[in-house]
């Protein structure tokens, strides 16, 4: 039987003591830049926002500066944005992981299965 | 702050229904070498034999030719192994996995976070 092989991966930036990046909190970053809030970007995740809040966080203190800004209070309740250096490292994230996806695809051409 | 990252990822190899190889299945075919049974496999794995002998036919139907052979009843109740074409697989699987952890880790290198 002839057979079609595919490669799949998942990447992780890791900081010495966890989790930095990986696609869960590119994507919660990026509905936060799109909805301006982590309330909205944690309900189009289907995410409780103490759970949001927290990676938000997370991900804020393992960076050298700060990746989304948090704005409290306020006449509109706040809300939150991504600060330069999130929207670079998104884009790094991303450049990283085609890179990585390419290379893997260009061995399976050559496996041997 | 001075941050020190590293890359994490994880590979599948899937075919054109599903996974067909991962980590997880790799390490069940290395404790079915080792003990000589699915059942054993499972125990190792903490994982129900219906379960191991499950994700063992789904990797032999989705290859070429089968990874593991399984011998029914005997007087030692039957018992597993791996086809040389198995271990063939498991290298392979390991080796294009090394392939790009290395490069991956040579991105991570550049990368400017």
């Amino acid at each position: 039987m002839k057979k079609q092989y595919s490669i799949r991966l998942r990447v992780w930036i890791d900081e010495s003591t966890g989790t930095f990046l990986g696609m869960g909190r590119v994507i919660l970053l990026e509905k936060i830049k799109e909805t301006g809030s982590i309330t909205n970007a944690a309900k189009t995740m289907k995410m409780s926002y103490r759970q949001a809040w927290q990676l938000v966080n997370d991900i804020n203190e393992r960076a050298k500066m700060p990746l989304v800004e948090i704005k409290l209070g306020g006449s509109g309740g706040g809300g939150a944005l991504l600060t330069p250096y999130g929207e670079k490292a998104i884009k790094s994230f991303y450049k990283m992981e085609e890179k990585i996806k390419k290379y893997a695809e260009l061995l399976m051409i050559k496996i041997d299965l």
